[in-house]
């Protein structure tokens, strides 16, 4: 998994009608001191009722769709927990 | 899921016989700011009647293809909405 | 999926035994220029009749399995389409 | 599989209920010389007992979640081995 | 698939247990010349062989596990072929 801060919400009214209800998050990876990374921003669907700011730990690949409710939607990316403290 | 821009389409008349009658677009990933990003282009299924300029949310991997009709096509990138607005 | 230019041919003698019989094409990802990227080649299997110097689709990860004849094969990289035009 | 380094611990209350009890591990990337690398710290789970300061063995993507006691927890990183040696 | 070399082996006694018995090879990326690449080196599990200083063919993801005698392995690289010759 990655960590990363929620750093947007993107609206797409035409899209597979499995992500339909879903919340996409635009997560931007970050490094271990919390600063943002200079990598791709990531759409995660949100699992855990994140929110603009939250750092998150997100799943990515195949397994991220195992988050959703819907186990058939075509997802590559979920934030599956949010981050309390880093030691 | 990452942000994309339509940049362009591909012909291919020798292919895996599951593309034939698949919309293959040039997608070049994009950043926050919707600049299109130093990063190499992907050529994406088509899904949700995308066109060249628009802004789309592609999903790679294997769940790529839980985003086509066949599902037993072998492709590693779907387009699977069209970006309204980035909040 | 990606866009390459096929550039080399290997072989290996002693390999698994599903991947007997097969073409493993070394394919170099391309821009959307044609013109070669100064990332890592690619091994592919051919399952279109490829050859050197062609401009190929193809396709990464799980889903390059599926193109196989031999859907067992332990494969991560196929290419699946010869490109005719690109606009 | 990746050789790393753990250099932290992520707590997090809110996440996904098949990650409840799972040990969540900072772990950065390392070259052959054991020195760390500049690229991004990936969030393992850990399934040997690693600890702080310990080079590890990583396993990423879905393959990770079969390290995982919970098969169906969605993960894509995991901690499968504790490195004595590189020769 | 990736063309790598094997510079070294990595002995880790706690490991999962369905890696008992594996021989894990570390292997550097190369480039058409055979030059190391400046990338990670990747840890492979042999399954052809292979020794150090030999060029190699490997799999990563999901379908390296394929390679595998224990296909329950969580395993995400694996080495598939020994690279007699690059034309």
């Amino acid at each position: 998994m990655e960590m990363g801060i929620v750093v947007g919400r993107v609206t797409a009214t035409r899209k597979d009608e499995r992500l339909v209800g879903t919340k996409l998050l635009v997560t931007q990876p970050i490094g271990l001191d919390g600063v943002p990374l200079d990598s791709q921003p990531v759409i995660t669907v949100d699992t855990v009722g994140a929110g603009i700011g939250e750092k998150v730990i997100f799943v990515k690949g195949s397994m991220a769709s195992r988050a959703m409710q819907n186990k058939d939607a075509p997802v590559d990316a979920a934030i599956v927990g949010i981050i309390d403290s880093l030691e």
